[in-house]
């Protein structure tokens, strides 16, 4: 594991670190923000186009987990590179894995990322931190929202806790979603249901769950859709909409501190 | 003055805005932050190669801000644009106005960064904001900190309190500064003196100062040298010194909203 960046921040230190995957055949980098104290890990995934350096600069988080003595740990969106398959649109193929792993060619090759973090990237950081596996909670912004709930409630035992800003609420039921499910899974519907968090939700969840979106976000309507989570019935459900907020790190900054301390006291 | 951008951010709305300058005969862009309720202007300014974009996205400053109802105004470190004459390095020219009145040719008929933003941006930004022209403060980082302190201490009356991060704290006395000051101001030292933090500082200043220092910043002993602040020997300098942080914005932001507070107990 190479260590690409280090900075004092947020009275703890942010890496930035760099591993060859075997699950994406790359080398993947990633973030991990380590407080002076380590009690929990958080996992935070990004939103469409980002690398890790986008919630790592502009989240401001860091503070907020040294006070409750959390690491942090950043994903990238997918694999990248040379030999990489892309797309012309920057909703699909490199900065947009959409945190599943691909059966269709020719991404089911490189994009793995789900696998890449369960079997890789989260024991890693487990062992780096000498965190608890039983002490992991995870949130993320927009398609990392949406991965966020679709690893968090297919996998409690992983996640015990779970929370999202601005989620992509219905893989199945959006053009985002659409595409990336249709190209990296195939035209069968049938196989998308297990990478849609409102069918999942609906599906029972015996925690509770944390929620927040912004009403000047211009994809609310067309892609995010959180009202389908709130159909899906669940009552732990804590959806929060705020007034003035648009879809970006403005808003996540505003309040992902409070998300952190949430986690914490589910978590420590 | 149009506004470019409005977001929510902090419990407060961030926006960036343009205007026509005569100073700087070109179109000048800034941020302006305003809280739900507004008793104090805090200036950041910032540092080389820097827009208002860098502590707008990664200063992390509103909702310190917002707590405390202080509007925050960040300028940009130069004008810009066709027209605008430049220079190879990114240490000089566009992006790196040092915040002064150029005297030299072909510099003087734009770089007027100091009339710009005494003569036009603040007088707009108060008439704006609504706030008392006793209550501004300033601050800022690298070359923007430098700025904080140059005109914050010459200019008492108009700037109530004044702190700075990682200022280059004796223009005279760097690379940095003998390029921006032999460049702007010609190559007379004789002229430079008006534009050195620590030597402002020695001429005496009857308020607290708090300046912010990472003790991992690549520029520290040959740009910054914060110790002729001190060697300037005044009582009420607080000179933190921060192992493991750089000059970046991780550091900026971790010690930002602190800063916002120091400032509005001496403003508000």
């Amino acid at each position: 594991m190479d260590t690409i960046e280090t900075h004092g921040a947020g009275g703890g230190t942010q890496l930035v670190l760099e591993h060859a995957s075997r699950e994406t055949g790359t080398t993947m980098r990633f973030g991990l923000f380590l407080p002076p104290k380590t009690r929990g890990l958080l996992v935070f995934l990004s939103g469409l186009t980002c690398t890790e350096q986008n919630v790592l600069t502009k989240g401001h988080f860091q503070a907020a987990a040294t006070a409750c003595d959390l690491a942090v740990l950043c994903p990238d969106t997918s694999p990248r590179g040379e030999g990489v398959p892309d797309d012309d649109g920057w909703d699909f193929g490199q900065g947009a894995g959409f945190y599943l792993d691909a059966t269709e060619e020719p991404w089911s090759a490189h994009f793995r990322m789900r696998s890449y973090l369960h079997e890789e990237l989260l024991p890693a950081a487990l062992e780096r931190t000498g965190v608890d596996a039983s002490r992991v909670g995870i949130t993320g912004h927009s398609m990392g929202g949406h991965g966020a709930l679709v690893l968090g409630l297919s996998e409690p035992d992983r996640y015990r806790s779970v929370s999202a800003f601005s989620p992509i609420a219905s893989a199945t039921r959006c053009p985002w979603g659409h595409k990336a499910l249709g190209g990296y899974l195939g035209p069968d519907a049938g196989h998308w249901a297990a990478q849609d968090a409102s069918l999942l939700l609906a599906k029972g969840y015996d925690r509770d769950l944390l929620v927040d979106q912004g009403l000047a976000d211009g994809f609310l309507e067309e892609q995010l859709k959180p009202e389908l989570l709130e159909e899906a019935g669940h009552h732990g459900l804590t959806l929060r909409r705020h007034p003035g907020y648009d879809h970006g790190y403005y808003f996540v900054a505003s309040f992902l501190p409070e998300h952190v301390r949430w986690h914490a006291e589910r978590l420590v």
